[in-house]
């Protein structure tokens, strides 16, 4: 708090911030009293460097209801807070430092499915949701180069129109399967080429991202959970090239490495299994690292 | 963040940061922007320091879930976590900063009422609540000692079971009441002798408090706030001197110039007024120095 301290320099600055610290001195767990500690100098700090006023105070208290409000199992504006503010991709950064050649992580997003159903290597992963085929293949290796055989490649992306099969009313399953590896740690699918999508902008998150004059875009975008055994899980995206939205997602999940060609092809372009594709396709590669368990 | 920068050490720990600060270089109102910067900058700051964990990030959402679902208007858990965090003192330390021989500000609290009923200088606010008698007098003045006459006093309190009226769901009105200065100053007015009561923590804010260990009391005290043209307005409470919660109150909001003499008197006492009392009464005194609207 050294910057605080000397900007404000008043001999009881931080006499309530001490208090508050003291007070979590008897709880049990180390960690939590750590998290407590931690927290505590922060928000006060905010408070003590902006000289906040008691109604920008009201007015956080009642931002917070707000979110609150509007949450529901299928709408998580604390989530949306947390990413629209980079803490997600912050956390993610402290939890996942990129080491040698290993794949990047990025934000999870809400819109992951358990048991989304299984498909072989070459399958279609889009369930029949709108938009442009895109064959989509690569390789899981470890960070020597060594194929991972039978890793869990769970794959889900916006259809066409920006939404997730989760985000219509009728129980819809589509935009998202499972596949794994084969012996030489290679997959393949068809899915959807990946197009920009708003976060779920009605809310107190979409006023802060107005105030801001922030578009709740999404850069073009599909999901990948990367799992094997002795293997960290890997959570990324991959994004496409020459999208208008790279450089300003509004959750900060974008990084350099994850960004792929999608290469567009004709109709009557071969496709990589025969498929006879009515209208243009994209192709794109994705070769996998994962990183040891314990590295 | 020097402390930060130190701690992790990495070229880019700030990266995420300094993305997320340069997104609201578009807000157009200034000050908007600046809490955002600092915001951005404190929650990182303490999800780099804390290295806090992805289990970690997903219980402080659902913590903060169960908060807005917990809350209502008359149950508001953020007004109770920025309490127990002392964020609400921090805010109040910053805004009513301690001049000259002004009395102390303390926590404005959620039980405050428009539109008590006024009653006249030396009369009864408890409206038929339990507990023991109190007769309070006082008078309001300038730092210079100068009588404020007509200045309108608020005061507000739980009666003997620890309960405001607006916690009873019976609509009663009771512990509560407005009056005003005499043209020398003076005020009076019977009341309760304050006893400790516990704040809601049947919630997360309350299993926050359990944690740690903290009680969910508060020091007893008696709300005032006291307002008249030419002055800042003042939000306090007068505290038990000897009252066990003194040194641990829930919300910090103890200062020690707000800790006041209950003098405890036999039923067989003069009153100030010529009241009968049947049992035990106690007497206080608290003399209330305004600061000038522009200090
Ligand atoms: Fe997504
Ligand atoms: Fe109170």
């Amino acid at each position: 708090m050294t910057d605080t301290d000397a900007q404000y320099g008043t001999d009881d600055g931080t006499r309530i911030t001490d208090e508050v610290i003291a007070s979590f001195a008897g709880a049990k767990d180390e960690r939590f009293r750590e998290l407590m500690r931690s927290l505590v100098r922060h928000t006060h700090a905010f408070v003590r460097e902006t000289g906040l006023t008691e109604r920008e105070w009201h007015e956080a208290i009642a931002f917070l209801r707000a979110c609150g409000d509007i949450t529901t199992d299928t709408r998580q504006e604390f989530i949306l807070l947390s990413d629209v503010l980079g803490i997600s991709m912050q956390t993610i950064a402290v939890n996942h430092p990129t080491r040698a050649n290993a794949t990047e992580s990025t934000v999870f997003g809400p819109f992951f499915v358990d048991d989304a159903p299984r498909i072989d290597c070459g399958g279609d992963m889009s369930g029949g949701a709108v938009g442009e085929p895109c064959w989509v293949e690569g390789t899981v290796t470890d960070v020597d180069g060594r194929p991972v055989p039978d890793a869990r490649i769970d794959v889900w992306e916006a259809d066409a129109d920006g939404k997730y099969d989760v985000q219509y009313d009728d129980g819809r399953l589509a935009g998202r399967a499972h596949l794994f590896t084969d012996s030489e740690g290679r997959y393949a699918f068809w899915g959807l080429t990946p197009t920009p999508y708003p976060i779920p902008h009605d809310g107190p998150v979409g006023a802060l991202l107005a105030a801001a004059d922030r578009s709740p875009m999404r850069a073009s975008h599909l999901h990948f959970m990367v799992a094997a055994p002795g293997f960290r899980r890997l959570v990324t995206h991959i994004f496409v090239d020459g999208d208008e939205y790279l450089g300003r997602d509004s959750v900060f999940g974008v990084k350099p490495s994850l960004v792929t060609e999608f290469a567009r092809r004709d109709s009557g372009d071969a496709t990589p299994d025969g498929r006879v594709v009515d209208g243009t396709w994209t192709r794109a590669r994705f070769d996998i690292v994962l990183m040891p368990e314990s590295y």
